[in-house]
C-alpha cells in the first residue's frame, strides 16, 4: 500500500515532496516560489495557530497589524538589518497597469512610486518606526504585540513549506525599559516555543543559542529551537531575538526612565512561521503518509463502515451516531466516511496517507460481536475491543499516541546525538549517518566556516545546558571550553 | 467631557477620524495609505474573524491559502476583471535590493522579473488557475473554500479602516456542478453576512442586488448588504458575488458532469473587510467615544474601585475577584482597573472612549450598602445595585444593550429611509438629511450615471424584498417597475 510515494529510503528528499503533495498539504503555485496552502494542510496551520496564539496571550502579548510594505530608506537604517535582507526581497516600483493601446495589459511608467516600496521580509524596521510615535515614557513599556502575517524573501530554490518565496508567520515585537526585561522575554519566549514543539509538535528540540555567525540580522542574541528530522537533517524550528537597542537607536525610540533619564527601549523580536509544517511531515511521518500528533490532526478519529447490504449499513450508521455523539462531546473530531462510491481498502489508504491518529472499522461481524476493529496510525496495529465504553478508550488512545509519537522522536534524536573529538570522526559521522554532532570549536567564525565549506554542517546552536568542558576544537586543535551541536540543515 | 473629540454634528468626518485614533483603533502608517492596526482595534476584528469564521465553517467552508502575488498576464484573461483592478494595483518589479557601492541601498536593475507581479487586489484570477489543477469531474465539486487575507488597492484619497491601500479580508471562492447551485451559494452567503452584521455589529441591514454599473467587475450577479451611517450615508457593508461561468472560461476549468458531459464550472466570491471596523464605529459611536455591541468588545466589563485607604482598596479588591470569577465563568472578559496612577474621573472617560459597555465602580459607601454602581455605554444611565445576583445581572444586561445598540440603529434606518417621487424632493431629502432614498428609477445605467454626476448619490442596491410597482423615473419619468435605494454612500 505504497500509494505511489517514493519511500525514504529510496529518496527522502522526493519522499517529503510527494507527500506534501499527496497528502492534499500544498502545492506550487503559478508564481515562482509561492505555495498554495490547500485547506487540509490549512487546517493543521490554524491549530498551530490557535495553540501558540493561546500561548502568546497567556503570557501577556496583543495581536496587531503593521503595513506589508516597507519604505526601502527603513532598510538602511539598521546597517546589519540591510544585508541581511536587502539580497532577496520583492521591490514594489509602480502602483498602476494599463491598457497599451493594442489590448495588452502593460506597467503604466507614468504611475512610478516615489520611493520604492519592499514586500516585507520581517517588519522590524517598520513596526519600530511606529513604536516611536506610542513611547514617551517607562509607563507607555512593555510593549507586548505580536503579528500574524505573510512575509516574502526571495529564495531562488523553494521547497514547500521549507523554503517558499512568501510564507505564514507570526513575529512578536517587544519593547522594554531595561535590557534584563527585554533578555528576559526573548528567554519566555524560546521556552513557550519549545513548548510548544515538544508538546503540540511532539516534537523534542534543543534549545540553545546561535553563534554570531548565525545570528538574526540586527540582534545581538538569537536563541533557537532545532530538531531532527529522520534523515539526520537539522531544522531550525523557531528563534527568539534579543535586540539590544539596535532598532531603537535606528529609528530613535527613547524614553524617559522613573528617574528622569532619557534611554533608547530595548527589544525583542521572535517568530515561527509555516516550517513548521516541514518540521512536522519529516519528523514523524513514514512510507505509508503523514502521521499527525492528535492534537494538531484536523480529524482524530475516522470510522469506516464496512457493509454489503442497506440494513448492515444503517445498523452501522446507528453505531456510528452514537459513537460520534460520544467523541464529540469530548471534543474530539472525528469523521464518518460512509462513501459508497470508494471500497474499504481504498479508504484505510487514503486516511492513511492523511495521518488520521485512530481508525475505526466496523464490519457485520463486529455487529454481531458488539466489538470494532481500532487501529492506530503511528504504530499501524489493530485490535478488536469491545463497543461498550469505546469513546472513553479513544481519548486515552489519543493522549498515548501523543505521548508515543513525541517518544519515539525523543529516542531518534538521543539516538541520533554523537560525540566526536576529532575532525575525521565528525566527517565519518556526517557522511554515515548525519544527526546532531556534539563537538569542540575553538570558538571563531573563521572555524565555524572553514568546516561548514569543507562538510556542509554548521553548528546549529550552543546549547543552553551546555556543561563547561575543557577541550580541543576538532578542526584547529585549538583550545575549547563547551561543545556545540553540529549538522546539515534545512 | 469630551476628551478633545470634534462632536459629529461640529463635524461628523473630523468625529470619526479622531474617534478612531483616541480610541487606540488604528493610526496612519508611514507607507502612504497604509494603516497601523493597533491591539485595541486589532482584538475587535479578531472577534469578528472568530464569529465568521464560525459561520463559514458551520456552513460548511475550510479554510486555505492561495498566494500574494498574482502574474501580470492573468490579470488580461478576464476582460472586466482586469478593467476593474488594473488602475489600482501595486506592481511587482524585482526582487533585489544592492548596496550602490557608496552607502546608498537601491534597487538592483539586473534583478528585474520576467514578468511583472501585482500584489493580489482580490484572488479570483490566481484561485481560478489554482482550481484549474483541482477539478475534474463533478466528484470534484463543490469546493467551498474561504481565505483571510490581506489585499492591496491603491487608493489615492484613504481614510483608515474605509479605505485604504491595504486592508485585511476574507474572501470565500467557490467552484459547483450547476448554475443554479452557485446561485444558492451566494444567496446563503449573503445571508451569512446579514446575519452577521445585525445579531454582532448589532447593524441593520437591507439585503439587496447591485445594478450593472456597480456589480464587482467579472461577476454576473452583485448581491450586498447596505448600512447606514449616523450621518446619513449608506456604506456597504459585505458583498456575494455570483460569478457565472467568467472565471472556469477564463481559466479554463471544466468538469465531467455527470451524465458525461464536459462542461464549465460555476463560481461565487463573497467578502468582507476591515471596512466593517469603520462601519461599526461610525454606526453606533458618540461624542464621547466608542459605543461596541458587547458581542465584540475586547473587554465587556470594567470594575473600578474607588478608594482613598489601603484597607478599602483591600475590600473593594476582595469584592472585585468573587465578581470577577463569576464573570469570567459566564464567559465575560472584565478588565479590573485599580490603576493608582489615574483618578476615578479619568478612568471613567477613558474606557468611555473604548466602548466598554458596562462600567460597575464601587466605593466606601457602596461597601458599606452591599451595593455597586452600573453604567451602561450605550444610553449613558447610571443605577446603584445591590452586590447579590450581580453576575447575573450583569450577564441580561449585556444581552440586553446588545438588542438595545440594534435596535436604536434600526430606528435610526427605518427613520431615514424616505420615499420620494420626484427629482426636486429627491435633492431636498439629500441635502437636508440624507439616508436611503427609495424611488423610481428608469432601469438604465445612463440615468444611474446621470443622477449620480447631478447628486453624487448612487444606487446602493435593489432591495431583495421590493415589491413590484408602477412608477415613473424621478430623473427622466420614464416608466419603471419598482422602487431602488439610492443614497451618498462611502
Amino acid at each position: 500500500m505504497s500509494k505511489g510515494i517514493t519511500s525514504r529510503e529510496t529518496d527522502y528528499s522526493q519522499w517529503y515532496n510527494e507527500l506534501v503533495v499527496k497528502a492534499d498539504l500544498a502545492e506550487h503555485s503559478a508564481v515562482r516560489g509561492c505555495m498554495v496552502i490547500k485547506p487540509y494542510g490549512y487546517a493543521i496551520w490554524e491549530k498551530m495557530q490557535a495553540a501558540l496564539d493561546k500561548m502568546f496571550k497567556d503570557t501577556g502579548h496583543s495581536n496587531a497589524y503593521f503595513p506589508l510594505f516597507i519604505p526601502k530608506s527603513f532598510f538602511s537604517k539598521e546597517a546589519s538589518h540591510v544585508e541581511g535582507f536587502a539580497t532577496e526581497c520583492a521591490v514594489v516600483t509602480h502602483y498602476r497597469l494599463k491598457n497599451d493601446g493594442t489590448g495588452n495589459i502593460v506597467v503604466d511608467e507614468e504611475a512610478k512610486l516615489e520611493e520604492e516600496l519592499i514586500v516585507r521580509p520581517t517588519s522590524e524596521t517598520i513596526i519600530w518606526n511606529t513604536y516611536k510615535g506610542w513611547i514617551e515614557s517607562y509607563r507607555d513599556l512593555p510593549i507586548l504585540v505580536n503579528q500574524w502575517a505573510n512575509v516574502v524573501r526571495w529564495e531562488m530554490r523553494t521547497r514547500l513549506f521549507l523554503r517558499t518565496a512568501e510564507f505564514l508567520w507570526q513575529e512578536g515585537h517587544t519593547a522594554h525599559a531595561t535590557k534584563k526585561e527585554a533578555i528576559a522575554e526573548a528567554q519566555q519566549m524560546l521556552a513557550v516555543y519549545a513548548d510548544f514543539a515538544e508538546n503540540w509538535l511532539a516534537l523534542p528540540v534543543v534549545r540553545g543559542r546561535k553563534t554570531e555567525n548565525e545570528r538574526f540580522a540586527g540582534a545581538l542574541d538569537t536563541l533557537c529551537i532545532e530538531a531532527l528530522m529522520q534523515d539526520g537533517k537539522a531544522l531550525q524550528a523557531g528563534t527568539s531575538h534579543f535586540l539590544g537597542q539596535n532598532f531603537a537607536k535606528a529609528f530613535d525610540v527613547k524614553f524617559t526612565a522613573k528617574d528622569g533619564k532619557l534611554d533608547y527601549v530595548w527589544a525583542t523580536s521572535w517568530g515561527v512561521s509555516t516550517r513548521l509544517m516541514g518540521a512536522l511531515i519529516m519528523a514523524h511521518s513514514d512510507d505509508q503518509g503523514l502521521v499527525l500528533p492528535p492534537k494538531l490532526a484536523p480529524i482524530q478519529v475516522v470510522i469506516i463502515p464496512i457493509f454489503k447490504t442497506e440494513d448492515e449499513r444503517t445498523a452501522i450508521g446507528d453505531l456510528a451516531d452514537t459513537l460520534i455523539g460520544e467523541l464529540k462531546s469530548k471534543g474530539i473530531s472525528v469523521k464518518y466516511d460512509d462513501r459508497d462510491t470508494q471500497r474499504p481498502g481504498f479508504k484505510f489508504a487514503e486516511w492513511e496517507l492523511k495521518g488520521v491518529p485512530v481508525r475505526i472499522a466496523v464490519g457485520t461481524r463486529d455487529m454481531q460481536h458488539g466489538t470494532v476493529e481500532i487501529a492506530r496510525r503511528d504504530t499501524q496495529t489493530k485490535e478488536t475491543v469491545s463497543q461498550v465504553g469505546l469513546a472513553d478508550r479513544i481519548e486515552l488512545l489519543l493522549t498515548d499516541i501523543q505521548q508515543q509519537i513525541y517518544q519515539k522522536a525523543a529516542v531518534f534524536q538521543e539516538a541520533n546525538t554523537i560525540r566526536v573529538d576529532s575532525y575525521e570522526e565528525f566527517k565519518q559521522v556526517l557522511e554515515e549517518k548525519g544527526g546532531f554532532i556534539s563537538a569542540h570549536w575553538d570558538g571563531t567564525a573563521e572555524t565555524e566556516r572553514l568546516i561548514k565549506e569543507e562538510t556542509k554542517a554548521t553548528i546549529r546552536c550552543i546549547p543552553l545546558d551546555n556543561p563547561f568542558e575543557q577541550g580541543a576544537c576538532i578542526r584547529t586543535g585549538k583550545p575549547s571550553i563547551q561543545r556545540v551541536l553540529f549538522a546539515r540543515a534545512y
